[in-house]
């Protein structure tokens, strides 16, 4: 039984998202219906985690334990000329026995991208969360320090989880801007759902100047979900690394 | 009776090109269908030049001329919450009396974008012509050299154009990479049909080393369209910028 790793790239933008649904387009079945076709067997992957729709992935993970014949190194060129043109696969190779790309992943890093100028971009519609206000990049950038290390962002989590533990480590967090465009990338052991959104659009509001930069620590540790910001969209969002 | 500039982006993805066509979803329309419902009357724009279908424009530029009463700074905003949001206006003002987009330009800028790696890539196939093959950059800033100057570019045109001058003059060619992403910057006094694609077309073969650089000034001397490339695809164009 060979076990492969697969890293997955896709544009979110027509997606229910990655997981599979009864009825709704997924990333995880559409490389599921491939697989299935090249290997002429049903074939099931583990992704290392969900996407919700219109997330994008940059390096999404995913595993699958199969036997088969074809080489390897076959298999991106093979499945990608069988996948829809929003999904293509830019690596495959041979993992350890009981590798899994959900439960042994260690860590995330997650790439979120504002477009902000006084006019919307037709070009970033589907792929940066458009703001129109001014927003002051530095107390951005002090906010974000209040993120960075260990704590409960029960706050920062959409209902709909059945997560039990509610702490997770941040590592990184850093924003740049280059034009009108802003990146924020963000590592973590783990996020929570709709963690990063939440962040965002908490820093959002600090740029926007309707929450300041000495209250995040207070909003982080009040755990309330009411406390901290708002949801910023899911097209800005990008799955961009898994560590293992 | 007021002359208007306007500065137009687009996502050329879903559209049949900028020229107004009887069934197909054109630029020109939707915003002439937007002015005419702000304005109360029928407007017409004249577009810079035509762009072809999945084309992207970043700044082109139209002009209306006609008698209103709202303030001209608030055209954009007024213009974009009624514009689809693969189109936006991001910028009007007043023109001189005698000023026409079309006929008033002097040059243009075009940016064509190549993704060139292994595996094709999901997040820019509407963006970008994606080339599998290995690039050689050095040798197609090398044939690029042969573009620049004035030159009868009739080799370069695909069939269709009424065009009886087909001598255009290329001011610069900048090429650049940036990982897998291959940028070539064009500027010129005017461009015929398809003359960018071509040329981007050309170099690629160059790239691929199925032409060499030394036959480039050859190949535009022969004025043939056969002994030129093929035409690079539509979805990797934009047309960045417009000159008067």
């Amino acid at each position: 039984m060979k076990n492969v790793k697969l890293t997955v790239e896709y544009d979110g933008t027509l997606f229910y998202g990655w997981q599979r649904q009864k009825n709704d387009r997924s990333v995880q079945e559409e490389i599921e219906k491939g697989l299935s076709k090249i290997m002429k067997k049903n074939v099931k992957i583990n992704g290392s985690g969900r996407t919700d729709a219109r997330v994008h992935g940059l390096r999404q993970i995913a595993n699958f334990r199969e036997e088969f014949t074809i080489p390897i190194e076959r298999i991106p060129v093979a499945l990608n000329s069988i996948l829809p043109d929003d999904i293509a696969i830019i690596n495959a190779e041979l993992a350890e026995e009981n590798f899994h790309a959900r439960y042994d992943a260690v860590g995330k890093k997650y790439i979120y991208k504002i477009y902000n100028d006084p006019y919307r971009s037709p070009l970033w519609r589907n792929y940066a969360y458009y703001v129109g206000d001014e927003l002051d990049l530095d107390k951005m950038i002090k906010a974000s320090k209040a993120f960075i290390g260990t704590h409960d962002f029960i706050g920062f989590m959409s209902s709909g989880s059945s997560v039990v533990d509610t702490v997770r480590t941040i590592y990184d967090l850093r924003i740049h801007r280059e034009g009108p465009l802003i990146t924020i990338e963000i590592k973590g052991n783990g996020f929570l759902y709709n963690m990063v959104r939440i962040i965002v659009g908490t820093l959002v509001e600090v740029g926007k100047g309707k929450k300041s930069v000495d209250e995040m620590g207070k909003i982080i540790e009040s755990r309330s979900r009411k406390r901290a910001g708002h949801t910023a969209p899911a097209q800005g969002l990008y799955l961009s690394h898994v560590y293992y």
